[in-house]
């Protein structure tokens, strides 16, 4: 049987295009085999820039498809400096994305993918709209943060890898929704579109394993503690597929440092040498 | 002009099987549009694992051919447990390898290429015979000790990454000099098959930079240092083509830890994992 496309999600302007291609690369050389359509849900992306991807895409045997949202959409929307409006974009994806796609797989540009994506992409969701890890078996402490903050019984998901059910969420997804919650508990946001999918779309998303799905690059020993010594480096390698650089030290500045810099640098530096 | 196919050199037991499979992935990936056929120096792999190492090199794009040494040239050799048959290989390649090649890049099991080999296969060797890089800048204290230890005024070089002119190399290389160094030094002989390349070929070898074709992945830190800062984790990944895990403690072991490990691992897991 033939294998179908994996439809990419990607919402970034101009200072991501570096890190997305080397997550890009990190995807198409981890993956052979596999066909992948990019998704990129933007508003100020230049064409110049739009052409560039395309041609990046395509050298990497991907398609590229620049989704430029409608301003109409976002009329009714609190829209601020803390609340950019390009914050809703991977939060309303279900309503801007072609009415005909069923599926995306949204994917942070700050992670590198060293593993098979298929079975994530395969996943039943058994009932549920949304799939996505959570990091609060790491931090335990933000566990009970969170759920007292927003009031949720669910945990607290990491909305940088997720699988959309793009067919429910559109049932569900409402951006008069999304605006509301924001104006609501404006004071109480802490990471804005993550917190508001915690609020309205956590009870409709399936937990997946972090250490496989959404590894946070930060805390290789508290992985390694949890897993009674289990997953060590040789695990990981051979396991997680989303590698996750979390925080406000980004792998592609020099001053980077840690387990997984030369790793990252390595497929930054293949991201900018094509043949 | 279409480019020559790159000869890659390798001389191994059974032990290194894995390593080998894991250089070759990471020559491959990195080096996309160059030909390679490795030539394998041997006397003991089985056929089983001959016939494995020709498919996997296949499906990685790459020839294979083992040349099987016969056992008449080692006569004369001293063979001892400190001074086994395949120390010998290395050496005596120019003599064991078919003599219509022109060309080989000796490479050791134990060492990721992170770049492009062809600046190295297409270097002028301005009248010498070998190109290796020393890693003495690196240990100045070794510099002294092995110019007095070995009696000679050229830098002391690491044979883990070597071209090799082997149509000069004929001319030169005998096994008698060889096996009569080995006989004569045998109390000085500290790593047996190195010492012997640099006392007896050391003055034909044309100097090439360590910090790009033979970089001791143990030593980030001194060469950064040396340096002054240039050479950090991003110029590494940009400019070094061989990196070389030196020393006893090898990154396919789980115990390994260290800046460049999880990078191994992941070509580890990329060898292991063929589609």
């Amino acid at each position: 049987m033939e294998r179908d496309k994996i439809n990419i999600l990607v919402t970034f302007d101009k200072n991501y295009i570096g890190p997305f291609k080397t997550m890009l690369k990190s995807l198409v050389i981890n993956n052979p085999g596999e066909s992948f359509v990019i998704w990129l849900i933007h508003s100020s992306v230049s064409e110049e820039d739009l052409n560039g991807l395309i041609e990046y895409c395509s050298l990497n045997g991907a398609g590229f498809n620049p989704v430029k949202v409608e301003r109409s959409l976002f009329e009714n929307a609190p829209v601020s400096k803390q609340y950019p409006q390009e914050m809703y974009y991977r939060l309303l994806a279900p309503v801007i994305l072609p009415h005909g796609l069923k599926k995306a797989l949204y994917i942070d540009p700050d992670i590198l993918v060293v593993n098979k994506v298929r079975p994530v992409w395969d996943i039943e969701l058994d009932g549920r709209v949304f799939a996505a890890a959570s990091h609060t078996g790491i931090f335990d402490m933000a566990k009970g943060i969170n759920k007292v903050r927003l009031g949720t019984e669910h945990d607290y998901f990491n909305t940088g890898v997720m699988i959309i059910d793009l067919e429910k969420a559109r049932e569900i997804v409402k951006a008069d929704d999304v605006f509301g919650c924001v104006r609501e508990h404006s004071s109480e946001l802490i990471l804005p579109d993550q917190d508001v999918f915690n609020y309205l779309y956590g009870q409709y998303t399936f937990k997946i394993d972090d250490d496989i799905w959404n590894y946070d690059s930060r805390y290789y020993s508290l992985y390694l503690i949890r897993s009674n010594g289990r997953h060590n480096m040789d695990w990981i390698m051979q396991n997680t597929v989303f590698l996750h650089f979390c925080g406000k030290r980004k792998p592609w500045n020099s001053s980077h440092s840690g387990r997984f810099t030369a790793l990252y640098k390595h497929y930054m530096n293949l991201a900018q040498k094509l043949k």
